[in-house]
């Protein structure tokens, strides 16, 4: 903090008192540009259908009807959808009481920190990780240190429990599938982390933001939430759900932890509005998840091309993926191939280790305007 | 923290690493409970009308079309709709980069003390004030300071002076219109502590959630925006707007005060549907406003009714207020009136300094219910 040099002028009184950590920070976010294909933000590509779009009307209209009311704190048959939902897309059920919600899981992930983290206190996750991690750390004062996966983004399970054991954090974040790299996490290694956790103790936030996408085979830490009270994992509806602009992310976890959030969220943080629409979408499971099946078979199909293709005399490398996106390179100047694909028209991210790229998984046209632009671009590069 | 005991069993490691100011809290909200007259949290009576609702609904499913993309994470449309709003409603042009926008006021102050506030930093407030403001503080833990207000509600310029010289806050937050009390700031009270906080320096947040309700010769501290880069004026669509179920909280500042907020933010906070929602009813803004007035009067002849009423051999006291809601009393046993109340199915709110009851201005029917059930009660007190 400073203070101005002269009070008597309004000029002079520009100083904000902006926390010193903040001075140079930008406002987070993937760039939103008009582009044909956009394949950054790992986006469903699949609009909702006129039948889905006419539910939410609905519901939101019944919901207008008294919006001059505060919404339920505590929105009960929207946890109990959600509940519904978990146990048909993963077979564990759980408790409308063992859910919770907010806009967006980053939200989720900031109630979870203001309870467990904060001043004094150090979240752990495992780089590289979704980029946005820190920055919760940050918001809520809390220590930010990562550990490392290995060459293939796996988790080796003894250095995850030594460094639980030596950074001793009250919060420890897996994403599985990872992003940006897609790599999931076999439940060994869940498990071990689990147990490790408890002996600090710390919560385990397994985050499963794109665990509808996963492979046949590959568990849900959703099977290991009834003996471990520790656990959380979230969820969104952002991805496989096809609805990332209704901002709806949230959890299972025991109650004791669900218990806690309700503690440090804002009063009436989820809108009447956003429940209606929720439990609109969700009503039409079925009908939203159908894509979850193409968009698995497309991404399979496009780590199989992109493992074909070769750049600078050696095939391209392509991370094991669970996920609707796919981690690729390595390129010498990744940001030149990146921006070669947005001078043809396609988005992707310029994110994760040095050198790799990440595209989300689009519809067909999609993935085959990408698949043009990236032969093109390389072709270039090479010539 | 505390270790388990064993780690051995499952049930041995459902201790949750909950931060220790947290263990005796409870969720913050007033009741929700089911009775017929509700009068408890300055909602605004009157429901959309059908005209409204359709417009939201039809907007909605204009965005829901798109609803599997992400929102605009800076919701450009909606900033120049409040901006325009707010120059028709006090005559002050700000421009669109001037407003900022949550989920609810409350996530509007928490971006403002995540950046401003924190660890090593304080709030200050005068009391009794909104009951919330210390919950913000210890959710971005900002150390909570009060000064006093005077008995009659209003605020001393050189206490408060005064008090800005020795806390030394980097966030002053000042309601005016002043929950639970009604008590709105003269401009040269705003004025003072402005040019207190510049040589701070300090963010003033002026909370004006009931500002739509303020009697005729009341100014905004929006009219002081322009020379004053260091304030923030909130405002609410819950109240006057008739939208307390839309959760759209605001305020308008300089645009280096917003920018700093933008990278508090959790990137997408405000959802498509909210977006569309909210744009939807500011389009019918001259309606939905339209019960204000009427609001205001029923405001103002409740308080002439209450100040005719005699308790306990004497006349109750009423405090002046600009809100929609009246704060009056005292009583012995305050609670004893509440539950009466209750009894007799109309919710207000025991709020306030010991022996005040708060009421909000509801339809001339439920100020009538309120009014013979507090009769009722009085008389029952006094056999």
């Amino acid at each position: 903090m400073t203070t101005p040099a002269d009070t008597s002028t309004s000029r002079a009184r520009t100083v904000l008192p902006l926390r010193p950590e903040l001075a140079d920070e930008v406002p987070y976010g993937a760039p939103q540009l008009d582009v044909p294909v956009l394949l950054n933000v790992n986006e469903n590509p699949y609009p909702p259908s006129d039948a889905v779009v006419a539910t939410i009307a609905r519901e939101v209209a019944a919901a207008a009807a008294g919006l001059n009311r505060y919404p339920d704190r505590d929105f009960p048959a929207l946890r109990a959808d959600l509940a519904d939902y978990l146990a048909v897309e993963s077979g564990v059920r759980v408790a409308p009481e063992q859910v919770w919600a907010a806009n967006g899981s980053n939200e989720v992930m900031l109630h979870v920190l203001q309870a467990f983290g904060g001043p004094g206190r150090t979240a752990l996750s495992f780089a590289p990780t979704y980029s946005m991690y820190p920055e919760y750390a940050r918001d809520t004062h809390t220590r930010w240190v990562t550990g490392r996966r290995a060459e293939d983004f796996t988790l080796d399970v003894d250095h995850a429990v030594a460094t639980i054991a030596e950074v001793r954090p009250s919060v420890i974040l897996l994403a599985s599938p990872n992003n940006p790299t897609g790599t999931a996490l076999p439940r060994a290694v869940v498990e071990a982390v689990l147990d490790a956790a408890a002996a600090i103790p710390a919560v385990v936030v397994v985050d499963e933001a794109y665990a509808e996408f996963r492979r046949a085979g590959t568990p849900s830490a959703l099977e290991l939430l009834a003996d471990h009270p520790h656990l959380a994992v979230t969820r969104t509806m952002s991805k496989a759900f096809a609805a990332a602009g209704l901002r709806l992310g949230y959890l299972a976890a025991s109650t004791e932890l669900v218990d806690a959030l309700r503690v440090v969220r804002l009063p009436y943080h989820l809108s009447a509005v956003t429940q209606a629409a929720a439990r609109a979408a969700l009503a039409h499971r079925t009908e939203l998840l159908a894509q979850v099946d193409a968009l698995r078979a497309e991404r399979d199909a496009l780590v199989d091309w992109l493992r074909a293709q070769h750049h600078a005399g050696r095939p391209l490398q392509v991370a094991e993926t669970d996920a609707n996106f796919v981690l690729f390179g390595t390129f010498a100047d990744r940001h030149a191939v990146w921006q070669g694909l947005l001078d043809r028209g396609v988005l992707i991210r310029e994110t994760g280790p040095d050198g790799w790229l990440r595209v989300s998984v689009g519809t067909p046209a999609e993935t085959a305007a990408f698949k043009d632009a990236l032969t093109d671009v390389m072709r270039e590069q090479e010539s």
